[in-house]
């Protein structure tokens, strides 16, 4: 089935802000079998609502509209749905009774706007909202369904999972969408692809998509069927294909972040970890604590931004900085050796560069970056020579040395 | 003028991808006085991008297209709009020559599809794309508007500060839009609005937008005028009249983000500034090193996840710890001095708390926090309850401690 997806509202038509509702729907609808083939953002405006679902309904068997049903003036989207199919709106006591006590139990004032969220479309069912005053519609005419559903995102989905998501998947006859997301870091998007393309070629059931992320790069796999175990057979089989191929440079099968996997191989062996962080400025240690229980193995981390907290705090010796510079293979290293030492963890990292847009020489261009991982035997380190802005050099170096802390786990074990 | 934006691509009809393309066009669009009415996205396939543009060609007089003009057989728009008009595509040599050297230049193959990209709308006037091989298309016919332009962010760009941007000016009157941006926080969206809703009221010719954000509430201010004398001072008194409303809950009546405020006051005093952190694990010395040049004033700053790390690398005693816990006032005070004392700067910011969502006790809750700004005489601290889940938490935490360093500077000056 082939679905639209109305969202309205004013504020979609400025700079400011998207609808994002629309990505939650396609994944709920998606998971049904339907398949979104349209979206529009519309204004709170009678003629552009009356006119927008006009010209869908002969165009979509299923059209879900979000926003529109609060109880402003602004709120148009009953009025001009009603207007559009040619039915009038009926007084629905029971809704009104209901907003009434909403507003009675928080011991609010109800404006009297707050009668027309009680007109529902004739012949349409209202759909219960737990979380807001507003209820939803459902409307099946001519062949055609219509779900109108509020804005606010809890409401939104409430009323979707509750009401909604029932109905249409008694409608979609078994058939659902299964997926997997693999994630993978350490080699560009084009890469990638060129490696795995081969493979998921010959799963033509399959839909195989590639989003570029500077946290690791995500395949979706998705597939329609009927069963779960075939589903689950099929994607199984190119996960392991894939990571059969990618090695170790893919760091998950089941989608978690690489936050999340480091967590688990940490937890695993009892190990900890602590930063020591110059260009990227605490976003290594922001990663690893955006975790709850991070406590568990994340010991500290200094953020040494100038040479003399880097001589006080990690120990790295002036001389060495005086001789290498603070951008130099050596102080990188003295840096994870120091904050182990200092935070008594299993493993160190520091990370030292040159994030720009200033500072840059020639010998020591902008974009330039040391990353080491120390343990109590050695320490790996990794000279970086990255393209982009301050804000790409600093998450990509973050992302290196949990990447790289993540294959010392992987060769430890 | 009214403008429709159709954003073309099947991947933005996934759970996974979203237009934003839009937005920025939305932008530049309401600078030349546009308005955009509707805004729709359409996957590559024929029928739908036929059947769409069709229903948008009677409705509004400008409609501009982003995407699907690549020389793979997934791009459709050229064939599907043609058809959509009843128009021809015709080949322009001049065209494929500019291509063709494009290849060559880059020593790479030229695929044969890319002779597609040679094909323009029987009519159109093409528009040279600097960054890529598809040129644009700029359609008068019957009194409306087409605008065809490339996917790809910095193509679409170009393409349209270049070619379209000068157009539409010069058919715009001279009417445009202005705009300010102010940022205020420290109080509620509905505080905010309450406080200054009768103020902008009176100015029913300046729309105002406020959008609350955990950086800074943001209060948009934009009016459409023939001239910007008569536009400025417009904005200008009604952005002083809010500032004196809101005070010190300002922070900026030209837009910057509050990072660059601090920096801009901490840069004026000559003093820098240091961060002890445990339950924002960094967010707040990444924060203030987002900016370049953070390196004058920011020292650096200390992770300290564990009461060992609190005690060793700060200079928190332990037996207060033990005493008061290492979630309480006492704690995040020598926090910030210790902080301020090891990295020798003006100021020092210790921010100690419970992000949950585990963690919490009856007597400390998940989303107590206590923040102290300590200089060389005395340290202010504050005690917070915060809502939300873990990531509300850590932003809020890290905003407030800015915010509070932002407030002690303003009251030394």
């Amino acid at each position: 089935m082939r679905a639209a997806i109305i969202a309205i509202g004013s504020e979609l038509l400025t700079p400011h802000r998207t609808d994002t509702n629309s990505l939650w729907l396609t994944e709920r609808l998606n998971d049904l079998g339907i398949h979104v083939a349209l979206k529009v953002a519309v204004p709170d405006d009678r003629e552009s609502l009356c006119s927008t679902l006009k010209s869908l309904l002969s165009r979509f068997p299923l059209i879900i509209s979000t926003g529109g049903l609060g109880p402003t003036e602004d709120d148009l989207t009953r009025e001009s749905f009603a207007e559009a199919l040619g039915l009038s709106l009926r007084f629905v006591p029971e809704i009104h009774e209901i907003i009434t006590r909403r507003f009675e139990a928080r011991q609010l004032p109800m404006s009297v706007n707050n009668r027309k969220q009680a007109m529902v479309l004739e012949g349409a069912r209202w759909l219960r909202n737990s979380a807001g005053t507003a209820p939803g519609m459902y409307l099946d005419r001519s062949g055609i369904t219509l779900v109108m559903l509020p804005g606010p995102p809890h409401e939104m989905r409430g009323i979707f999972i509750e009401s909604v998501e029932p109905v249409l998947r008694s409608r979609s006859g078994g058939s659902r969408i299964y997926r997997r997301l693999l994630r993978a870091t350490g080699l560009p998007e084009s890469a990638l692809d060129d490696q795995i393309a081969p493979i998921y070629a010959a799963y033509p059931e399959i839909e195989t998509t590639i989003l570029a992320s500077v946290t690791g790069h995500e395949i979706h796999l998705a597939t329609v069927a009927a069963e779960s175990e075939t589903a689950d057979e099929r994607l199984g089989e190119l996960s392991r294909r894939i990571a059969d191929r990618l090695g170790s440079n893919l760091f998950t099968t089941s989608g978690e972040r690489l936050e999340a996997v480091l967590m688990g191989m940490l937890v695993q062996r009892g190990a900890t970890v602590s930063a020591a962080e110059s260009c990227t400025g605490g976003l290594v240690s922001k990663r690893l604590t955006d975790l709850a229980g991070s406590s568990t193995y994340f010991r500290g981390g200094v953020v040494a931004y100038d040479n003399a907290a880097k001589a006080r705090l990690l120990g790295v010796p002036g001389a060495l900085i005086a001789e290498r510079g603070a951008v130099s293979s050596e102080v990188a290293e003295q840096m994870a050796r120091g904050v182990r030492a200092k935070f008594e963890s299993t493993f160190g990292m520091g990370i030292t560069g040159i994030a720009g847009p200033g500072g840059g020489t020639e010998d020591k261009p902008v974009g330039l970056v040391y990353v080491s991982v120390a343990d109590e035997r050695d320490a790996v380190t990794r000279r970086l020579s990255l393209p982009g802005d301050r804000q790409h050099v600093r998450a990509w170096s973050a992302q290196i040395a949990l990447d790289m802390l993540r294959r010392r786990l992987l060769s430890a074990s």
